[in-house]
């Protein structure tokens, strides 16, 4: 093996973890009043508005959840989960079963996605809640709702969504990774081994993104695989990218797919070397393969999340090769994101930085950022580093 | 009256017309095979995109016929019109009369809004395309449409959008400006002053998002005028409220309404002051009225478009006030302009900068940019500044 000082990150990330990353989502985004979490933070951890996103709601349940049954029982971090399961279950769903992107302070529904990324994030929430408290019911509210999204997922009109003659047939990276995500949550631990073959498939359209010939790996392709035109077919999100290729990683440990094992780890490196600006350090949000202009105006700006993903992305291609690049490049990625992204003074991490690295915006938490990323990579690269030792 | 050298602008502004803005459209944006235009051009003018986007393609109609009707009647300027008009009108609507957002270069659609935008614009295409050539057939087909958008604009039902119990009822200052916009046009040279009611209507609630307290223009207040709660209703786009002002500001000449006029004057001033960047020069895109972090990414990004209106509307002010503050500062955004979106290698402008000033884009044609905002801006400036003279 070559070298990294793991000890030294197990400390460093739990440290993180414990003292800079929890207290501040334990502390200020608690709704001890209706419920659930203010997830509009400002840097300080002041509420600047107090909707109610339930990508963020689910996700926190789901961490606080995942904390609780993966890290230590710590009774706060239930405490913080049951109010968020308590919330989303009375307010989060419409009778029809689909899941709100967002809701008011007490509850009322605001807005709503034609997408399926709600509904996943819920059920996620309510899985590992049901296992950190041993409730049945919850994981069969979860399947049942999962059963729904797997015929919603190819259905626009299902979700609202007006089908189009001029739309071409996409397979957006997006849809196969959550499906992937959720079917291997709600699988994990279960004796008769469920959802095989969807997740088989769900891996299968994964790699259809990744173009060797050009060593990039695409958002959209047709779902055949094949390019599709203009910037919708040429759009690189590096940082989904590489966190597909460690959903992809982890996919093959666990199914002993070597093959599979060496598509991720270039699904991991492609990306990372195409996303990692060379000027300033940093990865880029959004690209175009051929280098025409993003239609984002986001697209040069530097998001905390793909670095969180490349961490333990990078950590875990390490640990798989042992090839002395991928350590290299996780320290490289650990150095950028502690001293850019970390906030030393007020606790967890700023979201958004300029291309030259300096924070353009000073909320902790807004209507996509949440206790998620942060906490979720250092979990993840804590369990691994634990073991590697 | 206060110093401005006319002169030079006129002069500027006409080069800058007639030479480094309508080449690059007329050689690069017209699709010879399928009609219609090509918006999205990179730097040079090449296609990077085949996507046709309805708010660019009517935008284009209107422009070249108004530059014909307004400025001089150059047969290439109304082909170029002509190639827009029959594309749109073969391709743009579906069955109800709702318009496409974008299409394929073939005209088969692609994506529809859940607003009246689109629509809009294609009623300006319509209306000015038809005194260009006198065909009375397409002015009903403009009229006919703008009745239906009176209706859609109150009904989110009839758009597509669900109606939720928590969200608060909105009035957004984009739709009663988007209507006085079209309303003024269509009235224009008419006879029988039609629409006035709903322009005073219009006015009226454009009136209600500023706010005299705080020397403010909120994007979203209440249907009352009162503030809405959250990033919502703190929201402000200082440029989006300076071309609300100069809208006013017209109005209130055409009417001979003082008291209006001098509210539109606040309209322009307060964004601009607020607006402008006191360290890198330059209008923010979006702000927090209060100082809250923006949800929006791109908030400290420089637009195109924002120093556009604001051209127009401080030299309109000017004129009408005498006030040396407002040519001060039209000299001001003319340098800022010039100098940082101007093209001077390959014509018209960048469209979006860094808060530093430096472009982040080098696309001269994108979904929101195309040929209008430049032109329509110099145009009218020519226009005001040749009647000074």
């Amino acid at each position: 093996m070559s070298k990294l000082d793991t000890g030294k990150y197990i400390e460093l990330f739990r440290t993180e973890l414990y003292e800079n990353v929890l207290p501040f989502w334990l502390e200020h985004s608690l709704d001890r009043e209706y419920g659930g979490y203010f997830n509009c933070l400002d840097r300080e951890g002041r509420v600047y508005d107090t909707t109610k996103h339930m990508w963020l709601q689910c996700r926190q349940v789901w961490m606080f959840s995942r904390l609780y049954n993966a890290l230590e029982k710590r009774n706060s971090w239930l405490e913080a989960a049951r109010s968020g399961v308590d919330f989303i279950r009375k307010y989060g769903c419409g009778s029809n079963g689909r899941v709100y992107f967002s809701l008011s302070r007490e509850g009322r529904p605001v807005f709503i996605q034609r997408k399926i990324f709600a509904e996943c994030f819920y059920i996620m929430a309510l899985d590992e809640y049901s296992r950190a408290v041993g409730d049945l019911e919850l994981k069969k509210e979860a399947l049942a709702l999962f059963e729904k999204v797997l015929t919603w997922k190819d259905d626009p009109a299902a979700l609202g969504r007006p089908v189009l003659s001029g739309q071409p047939a996409v397979s957006s990276l997006a849809v196969p990774m959550i499906i992937l995500w959720v079917a291997d949550q709600l699988a994990e631990g279960e004796k008769d081994a469920p959802f095989k073959e969807l997740m088989e498939k769900s891996t299968a359209e994964m790699l259809l993104h990744a173009r060797h010939d050009k060593k990039i790996v695409l958002e959209n392709v047709a779902p055949d695989g094949s390019l599709l035109e203009g910037c919708l077919g040429r759009l690189i999100n590096p940082g989904h990218a590489i966190e597909a290729g460690w959903f992809l990683l982890e996919r093959a440990r666990k199914t002993g797919n070597h093959e599979l094992g060496e598509a991720a780890i270039s699904i991991i490196e492609w990306p990372f070397e195409k996303g990692w600006d060379p000027e300033h350090g940093g990865i880029f949000y959004f690209m175009d393969s051929e280098g025409a202009p993003p239609f984002q105006l986001e697209w040069f700006m530097k998001l905390w999340w793909p670095h969180c993903e490349a961490l333990y992305a990078l950590l875990l291609a390490w640990h798989e090769t042992g090839d002395q690049r991928f350590a290299d490049w996780f320290e490289q990625v650990a150095d950028y994101a502690m001293s850019r992204f970390r906030d030393p003074v007020h606790g967890e991490w700023f979201g958004y930085l300029n291309r030259e690295g300096n924070p353009t915006h000073t909320l902790k938490g807004g209507a996509y950022k949440g206790c998620f990323h942060v906490p979720r990579f250092l979990l993840l690269c804590i369990k691994l580093l634990e073991k590697i030792c």
